[in-house]
């Protein structure tokens, strides 16, 4: 925990906010090269249901729509978005900042694989040092002038999702799984800890609900069906996008080539896009006085 | 990074082996209410590949055969192992030491979601924390004996993998990867830092390698096919076992009975538990001197 005061609330002289979901330490003020109107985290606790991937799809979703896009990859020991992008180049330092990586697309990137020599080398960190690489993130780079900043997260609920849901003003959670029961669960814990760090969750994404068989054309549920759309219901979340297991995707991402991703294949998180498009300024309940706020 | 010196080696006056890639840091000795043959870790940087089920299958398996198992399940902030197998019960105290919880077949599990008052419950630990909690697990908790325990590994290169590697006197490790190029890079990751950590890694498993379409019983490879093998080849790794997408599978894990899994349906990773139960004694090259040796 940070131990500067928190200087929003009505609480600030305990470093505390007046309830007790809310964790009270300082979000981080952007940096003069950076303008960013809106910051989305995407997050799920439990890893390979595809957070990256959907960081990715609404990234390209919100650029193909004619915004200013940049992806913070918080994922610093296992980060997948440098590769779904195909973007292999050193980010560059311009008067005390550091460079995001344009894609094709013109989304602005910032990874810790951008940084290594091979992708494949690891990053073996304590949580501290991870905590303040994705803290550099914010205030080290020159992200320009930005509608939205996606932030892809780790798994987990360890130090740096705790970090980045602390330090950076999110605006809003998405929150991704897969049908399983046991995915469902440890979703329910990050559910549970955005409430706690007073971040609005916009909703759920059911991502690897279902594949067509590319022989007969039937659909199949390769691991069971119904219980994201149940638990968002039981926790009064919408259902932003039921995304299919897509060969297609798996192809392009391998190549690192997403962004050819056909426009009718994003259909399916149009609701997802138009939820993060209009902003979002619903309060937390119980947390009126937060720095979240 | 433990301050205590390494007292097995060679180099021990100053706490480092003689070869570059170790760690050298002490491993923590077995309690005694511990009496553990052969422990072996399975990982795989990338979340989602199907780490859990690998390891509680292996489990099963060697259970059949007549050994005594034990689960840990180091991912503190993503636990699934005690609901693959519908444990609910919180473990008791005796003696000062926690007794892990027993499944049907006898299997010892240790796991973190067993001692929260819901499975749903966050687990907003930083590093150090989440360190000692699986170095507990092993320190504090009175395994008996034990054939195998099996130590289930969560995502990424931080905190919890360096210590299990550091701390834990692992015979072995299993890497398991989906057979995407995304997941072969981290689990590149994966193998670099078990190498620096000197840890001989007993082979390669590809998990959701294919799924049979329950329709008209054609071969799908949602996530393409051929790189693990390649993988494996380059890095001159064994590929021990092709695991399939199975609904049964993930119904079974969902309902917590994945001990009723059919026989038949675990021929596939024979090979890796041959492999476990010869036990592993190959020195890893330029380590010889080393304390997990």
């Amino acid at each position: 925990m940070s131990e500067t005061k928190c200087t929003t609330c009505n609480d600030k002289d305990t470093g505390r906010c007046n309830t007790e979901q809310c964790t009270g330490s300082p979000v981080l003020p952007q940096n003069d090269a950076s303008d960013i109107k809106q910051v989305v985290a995407v997050m799920s606790g439990k890893g390979g249901v595809g957070k990256s991937s959907v960081s990715a799809l609404l990234a390209i979703a919100l650029a193909r729509r004619g915004y200013k896009v940049g992806i913070l990859d918080a994922d610093i020991t296992g980060p997948s978005i440098p590769k779904l992008f195909g973007l292999v180049d050193r980010p560059e330092q311009f008067n005390n900042y550091i460079l995001p990586v344009k894609t094709s697309l013109g989304i602005q990137v910032m990874s810790l694989n951008l940084f290594l020599p091979q992708e494949d080398d690891p990053v073996i960190w304590r949580g501290p040092i991870l905590s303040s690489a994705v803290k550099q993130f914010w205030t080290d780079v020159a992200w320009g002038k930005l509608d939205y900043l996606i932030v892809d997260m780790p798994p987990g609920t360890g130090d740096v999702p705790l970090t980045v849901m602390q330090s950076l003003p999110l605006n809003g959670l998405v929150v991704v799984s897969s049908p399983q029961d046991l995915a469902m669960m440890v979703v329910g814990k990050t559910i549970k800890m955005a409430r706690q760090a007073c971040i609005p969750i916009l909703g759920l994404v059911e991502n690897m609900s279902y594949i067509t068989c590319p022989h007969c054309g039937e659909k199949i549920q390769p691991f069971g069906h119904g219980s994201v759309k149940e638990a968002a219901s039981k926790k009064g979340l919408p259902l932003l996008a039921v995304l299919p297991v897509d060969p297609e995707l798996a192809k392009l991402a391998d190549a690192g080539r997403i962004e050819d991703y056909e426009e009718t294949s994003l259909r399916n998180i149009e609701p997802l896009v138009e939820v993060v498009e209009k902003g979002y300024n619903r309060k937390v309940e119980g947390c009126e006085n937060c720095h979240h706020q």
